[in-house]
């Protein structure tokens, strides 16, 4: 199964996320890691699809999502960087995804510059993941107030 | 915002559904409608979505679907044989919906000679509405015994 560029970005309108994951890990300086994942779910009865955007992007990882739901991941940076953000440039999305697609790839930006690190870009990060569609509003502030800043950049 | 081909495929990929509603109407000879539908539906916030669409097929009607979601629905059998069918068969499905779609053509041919209005040609079509995926296999079942023909093709 070959899939067309146009194609996987109208898939990926249906039933793609990008995600930007924030979880402690008092292993690191700043005590938080900034996990940025795009990722396609669907049922196992279309695992091949999942095979084929593998195929067509040349990078992810295959594994269980939940019960009889598998995904296809992409969570390294230079991937998402050279490979995922550049076809979707390329082959735009049409849905409202496309605002997470944007705030997606200034999360990359900064990580791209080891600004994650930072406490200035880290809660950076949390204010431009807050407009995303999937993500935790909630834990974002809680994390924020940790980092000693509560006010809400609009 | 003007879409893509191969997009539109990939969307319907991911959020398209064909179905084969049969419905009691006592005002036909053979008792029962045979409505195919194509529809999309999505929330809200992505209406526009909706219309870019109808724009593309150049039919459709957009209606609420249910709560804060919306839909467009094709409905008629010229505008499913003469413009529904032909883009996908030009602009391939790569999920195991592309299966929904071969039943779903299967059922509009039996519907372009009028066989729909023959016992033979309903039964026909409940037993292939019955291998689609969001059929209702239950009732095709009632109907068929109804019709007094309680056997399952397969």
């Amino acid at each position: 199964m070959r899939l067309d560029a146009n194609w996987v970005s109208g898939f990926t309108d249906g039933e793609g996320t990008f995600y930007v994951g924030i979880n402690r890990n008092k292993t690191m300086t700043i005590g938080y890691q900034v996990l940025p994942e795009f990722r396609i779910v669907q049922h196992k009865r279309d695992i091949k699809l999942l095979y084929a955007l593998k195929n067509y992007f040349g990078v992810g990882v295959i594994r269980v999502n939940h019960d009889d739901r598998y995904e296809i991941r992409i969570r390294s940076i230079d991937h998402l960087t050279d490979i995922i953000i550049p076809h979707f440039d390329k082959y735009p999305l049409n849905s409202q995804k496309k605002y997470d697609f944007i705030m997606f790839k200034k999360v990359l930006s900064i990580m791209k510059d080891n600004r994650h690190l930072t406490k200035e870009g880290l809660i950076k990060i949390i204010d431009i993941a807050s407009k995303m569609n999937r993500q935790d509003k909630q834990k974002a502030l809680v994390i924020k107030q940790l980092l000693g800043q509560d006010k809400v950049h609009t």
